[in-house]
């Protein structure tokens, strides 16, 4: 039994992908994933939803209930991991990211099944939105992009407070300035604000704008410094993303700093990068 | 008299976040910011100021009082501080940035009080989106910007002046290829701006855009420069601001030059990369 | 014969523009590549084309059959290098991507000889466009910009798809909150996404908006993380894409190199700075 | 009069700003330069020109006979410069772009005198345009740009070729799947480039967007790759501009490098800023 959910757990968890089980088992979640994230697509087309709805809904049962025996047997094998021994252990691997994601793609389904309202019901088929986000265990690429945030979250919120600061005083001055010329569209802040973040962002829809002399000067203003907004994120993110992609590289490749006994550096000091093979190369000559 | 005055500044100026007074004076006066800020937004829907509009009104009024009684014991307790000795010292307290927004947040309250004329009045309500910038005094977030903006000023000015002058050159000659085909959108030079604005910063509201030949080539032309002005801010600011919060992590985990004991510092302050090797091979020479 | 081979591909392939024949036949073939991509655009223009369409039918057909040629002495060359020797080396020569792009830009000419339907036909006229990209044989921007994203590869992939995960859960979301007030312009999910792609990519055309307060909220939201969108591949090709020209230099600029005795490299090949100090701190302890 | 020569070529090149001539001189230029746009400006709104026509002429007038003087000052004084001696430098001089730039900002004016074509004034008009050019002299920040610019040619150069091709291929596949749905927006390739440039710079006014499946889709692609087009020449002017800020202050500073007598660096090798005062203060403790 314990060898049997030893088993179970490395499955699960990919560790091995030269593992055929592993590749299979994992291979096919993954289509399940994206078959689902299809389906989810296809069925708010009216046409294919009126043709093909009691097939989507037969699909979506089978798959819930795939993710839920998913579900289980990860919650179940996880006490096989040393990190998470006995029942706190398996409330612990619970509540991982990863692991409510994968209760949430599912909750929505059994829910009604308890005796819930159909109007909450509705919003909560929202939810079958978590099962795209299954998909970020099988993904590096999500993964990285979330350390990259997770490790500049203090920056983000930096600027998005200034961000909000700058949208609360330009919405503001605007409703002010453009209330009366356009009493619809600038009936309030809060409506004014739509204006705002479509100008900060440069998005433009083109639905409100300043009509005023004024309204436009100021909108002009608030329009540069949205270019502002753009450069913060710019130099913080894509630097952070360069530096966790290279860290991702070092962890893989680990067998760069090992054998080299010579007197030279092995990395640029500045940039870090390897200077081996151009050194061999010069040398063989 | 003395010690309650350094009190008063001590727990005014939220020295010691530690101390219980300090921690409960500065969060009724952060929360009342911010109820002060909603009430600006709520104030400003018709639905809300129909029914609420008397709430508000009083609201508004024991805030003010509440900020003017903040406002005067900042001024009065000022002079416990060394920087701000005697009379002189308070008139200079009362100028720092943060005192005048204090001040400016109170005033259009009591100056009609004074006489002031009513169509004044209309312009100095605006004055009460200072309140918004007094949170500056409790957000990191906001000083961060702040001193990057300060420290990048010329850069900036700069920037303003290529992006003025590139303006100009645009819509001047945007209006004279377009003014005859569209007298009503370009009718002049500085309303060809607005155009000039919106493509710049690839805002587009798509309100004015022009429809000759020779005014989509010259469109075109400035759209991609504006392409150079998202361009230029991003290596500056995003640079500054990543240095800014550097610094701040620096400062703020002080033991990190508590060990050395030489009298040079190990990393570049401006960089943090280390300087030992440097250092050590211009001593071997 | 292998002599002129030999001269056939070292004329076609441009190895030494100080070589007279070699500057004229590639000059006209460039000029012809030019003149194709301009009768492209000008075919498009119904006046133009009513006026001069058999004279660009003729000038196409002229064209194709000097690619022709040229691609025919390309590949007969070919063999004269020591890298495509034999047929095996010509099957080889003949897959490389600009041989392709050579193919590709004449053969839907000749095909309808070989008796292939009309309709299909008409998708094949599509294939001129290769003719611009023949261009990139001559052009060392678009090698420079081939190369970069090449090298970066990995990391536009997970670009694409954090930005195809994100663009799904917007449009998902969107499509749910604003598919009741607006059925026709979010009419299902992956209608919804060309509001996304607009969004995140801060183009608005202003098209497709939500209108209704929760579309907006979560509009606004959407806009504000398409800033995020810009944010990471700057970092990244901005970066790379200076690296990519400073190499470029250091290739061309071979003197560099030259003068220097030791075995080992004075300068990172990557960001440029001087290794010459840290090499004599490592020597010196 | 070679004194005479040498003072007007010192005042008028503003070597010397401690000068009382020099500055009056130049400040009395760049207010007339100033107040020049300013005219141009008010003389494009049809009711400044209805009411202050016959002044703003006088006024262009005056402007143009000062503009002719300094211009003729220049030129004559030219030669008291050791870079500009005889008539062959005086030529050089008169060919140097800061000086062609103040000849083409007069010429409008007078070349009508000597029977040129009234319609061919009406575009000479425009050259009054190269008035605002005539500040590059004074602003550092044009002048900065400038530099930024020309340094980066190449890179600039390659970039806007990439974009080039990218657009040519982009608005040809648009115009063979859009233009059948929209003949009118998409009547050919050149027209369709319009709608190019307004999603690959992401301005999106949305005059012009696609219907249909396939022009969606296609569209989408384009415009992501569009956020690439921003990516480029980010890294590469961004850091140009910060390097040539950086390169001014060093100039401007000069005593920077020069009393160092110890053995420790006085900027960091990374960065290149300055470690004195964090030594010095270090050191005094």
């Amino acid at each position: 039994m314990a060898a049997l959910k030893k088993r179970v757990y490395a499955v699960l968890e990919g560790r091995d992908w030269a593992d055929g089980t592993t590749r299979i088992v994992n291979g096919l979640l993954i289509g399940l994933i994206v078959a689902n994230v299809i389906s989810l697509m296809l069925e708010s087309m009216a046409g294919v939803r009126a043709q093909f709805g009691e097939t989507i809904r037969v699909f979506d049962a089978v798959s819930v209930v795939i993710f839920t025996v998913e579900w289980l047997l990860r919650v179940w094998s996880s006490t096989a991991s040393p990190r998470y021994v006995g029942a706190a252990g398996r409330v612990r691997f619970a509540m991982t990211p990863m692991a409510l994601i994968d209760l949430l793609a599912i909750l929505p389904f059994w829910l009604p099944m308890v005796g819930l309202d159909l109007r909450v019901l509705r919003i909560l088929r929202l939810f079958r939105l978590f099962r795209i986000l299954k998909l970020a265990r099988y993904s590096q690429a999500l993964q990285t992009f979330g350390r990259v945030v997770t490790r500049k979250r203090e920056e983000l919120i930096t600027l998005l407070m200034v961000l909000g600061v700058l949208l609360l005083i330009a919405s503001s001055l605007m409703y002010y300035v453009e209330h009366e010329a356009q009493p619809e569209a600038f009936s309030s802040i809060p409506a004014t604000m739509w204006w705002g973040i479509a100008t900060l962002t440069t998005v433009g829809y083109g639905d409100v704008y300043p009509i005023t002399t004024g309204g436009k000067l100021l909108g002009s203003v608030i329009a540069v410094l949205g270019i502002g907004m753009f450069a913060l994120p710019t130099g913080i993110l894509g630097a952070a993303f360069v530096d966790e992609l290279a860290q991702r590289r070092l962890r893989e490749g680990g067998q760069d700093s090992a054998g080299s006994e010579d007197d030279t550096p092995d990395h640029c000091p500045h940039c870090g990068k390897s200077l081996k093979v151009e050194r061999e190369a010069v040398g063989s000559e």
